[in-house]
């Protein structure tokens, strides 16, 4: 029998997750069947969409629940795969959460190309968030030549790929990120601009960042920015949304007035689109161009890419508080084995 | 020269516009050159989106200003074309404003069929409203068949078209109306449901009539009807806005909570298009469809549609303050001469 280090979900956290809300422990897994796979986790993802599977609040996924691994995409190698499927040594992409070992399904597994760039990669710029960025800028944000892109959270793995994607699709591509080293490397991959939302004049440079006002707006921040945002917006732009981390640790709505009759109004006075989605909406039509195409940039130096990496599962739940807080600088990973 | 009697706008009214806003006077009207054309006002139309001309706050459209005709579509007579586009005699659809007379550009006016239905309809089903509900619906909307769509203001010109098109279009239709009269008479025209908001049990009505939740909101009211309307919307339902009326005169916001961000979390959450849209956008590629269909289910009777005269422009103002408030049943027209 195979032991996993886990970290299992204690209790539902309010607000900011806690320590005492995980509990880090070892399990035994059961022999991998014929179509499983016993794995070793390399790297574990660390994502914002996975606040929202600690809480038991209405979602489009099942939260997890007490007692259970969190859950969440890793990279692994396999260690046993009795029905061939697999050789031992590949490293495939899976969702073995947050723990050391896991025995799961072949069926959800994917064998990582090791050629392109560092494995880790399938977790970021070449996976879901690299997909969520190319699937909600094309399909929904639409962006064409001259239009004016922005993002928030624009050094993270998501919005740097949706500024990059815009500059190659011909539009102008303004970064929205939290703290002076951000927003410079921001510049460095691209942007045309970018403004720091953390200061006093974020309003007045966002204002000067974007002349011609803002036709897509790729939201994945919510709060202050969108307030900010807003207002900026031309006739008949699109908001793909596919995230509103500012908000996933509330407790409590915000003090009113109410202005969500404001929100709507603005979206019939400027004949907005205003677009919810989660990328595996996209997946069937679109995950096939998305891997040919960005691999291709990632290879020609097109598409630059930042990672973070923190080392060990020890530092999993602290990890996951400093990515809602914007503490983490690229895309989060956990290494939870060499 | 000829004499004209109008309604000029006084002051910009604050919450529901009083007759002080307004002012009732005889002007002068120069004569109609080459390219002009003296009309005599048959009926005029009165929508919500007028009190947005009221106001000066930032829209879509220039505000009307002070003592400046109140503006609007009107079909009327042609007394006099000397440029010889029309004849004396011939029924026009143009944009006379609240007014007896008026003098107007030949390229604004559209000849009325007089054959297939009374001209006032080319202010209403076959006007504006039923081509907003007909562009709306199908181009944003989208509804499959056994879809739900629902409508608000259901027995008003766009509400009625909404509901009847879905149901061409094999959807299951379901009104939302302000009192027994009016919900009576959303089922006679072919709903398959019908609630009133007025009751108390409004939102356990509206979860009963929508077994199967929402797939399309058409969204033109807003306010307490679009609250109990959110959580029965579906996964990727989607919300054609084309108006607010309940919150038009509001002179401030709403007491808190900020629910603003609990409504991009539902978009986010249930993967939502919230897409506003002034009618005129799809003017190009569909007003000639519409004008086919609609005219042919008018002819057949598979489009019902129901008209509220008022008759005097004297009338305006306060016929103006009915529809903000609902008090109209059907279309509103003011007959301002035979």
């Amino acid at each position: 029998m195979t032991q996993t280090t886990r970290i299992a979900l204690q209790a539902r956290p309010k607000g900011e997750p806690a320590d005492s809300d995980f509990r880090i422990e070892q399990a035994e897994l059961g022999q991998p069947g014929e179509d499983q796979a016993l794995l070793q986790t390399l790297f574990l993802s660390l994502d914002p969409y996975m606040r929202g599977r600690m809480s038991d609040a209405p979602s489009y996924a099942a939260p997890v629940q007490i007692g259970q691994t969190m859950v969440g995409a890793t990279v692994s190698r396999v260690l046993e795969s009795p029905g061939g499927q697999f050789a031992p040594g590949d490293v495939v992409l899976g969702y073995g959460g947050w723990q050391s070992h896991s025995v799961e399904p072949v069926s959800y597994l994917r064998k990582v190309d090791t050629g392109t760039a560092p494995v880790s990669t399938a977790l970021g710029v070449l996976g879901m968030p690299g997909f969520t960025a190319y699937a909600g800028l094309l399909q929904i944000g639409k962006p064409q030549p001259g239009e004016t892109v922005v993002v928030a959270a624009a050094s993270g793995p998501v919005g740097s790929a949706v500024g990059q994607i815009a500059k190659l699709r011909g539009a102008r591509a303004v970064a929205i990120a939290g703290g002076q080293a951000k927003v410079d490397y921001c510049r460095e991959i691209g942007f045309d601009a970018a403004v720091d939302h953390r200061s006093e004049n974020f309003r007045d440079d966002l204002a000067a960042a974007t002349p011609d006002g803002i036709d897509v707006y790729f939201e994945n921040v919510g709060g202050a920015v969108w307030d900010a945002v807003l207002p900026r917006l031309n006739t008949y732009a699109r908001v793909p949304l596919c995230g509103l981390v500012s908000v996933y640790n509330a407790t409590s709505l915000p003090e009113g007035p109410d202005r969500s009759g404001v929100l709507m109004g603005t979206i019939l006075r400027k004949s907005l689109t205003v677009r919810g989605f989660i990328q595996t909406e996209f997946v069937a039509d679109h995950f096939a161009d998305f891997q040919r195409e960005m691999s291709g940039w990632v290879s020609s130096g097109q598409m630059k890419y930042r990672e973070d990496v923190v080392d060990g599962l020890d530092n999993t739940p602290e990890a996951f508080r400093g990515l809602l807080a914007g503490r983490n600088f690229g895309k989060l990973v956990v290494k939870v084995s060499e």
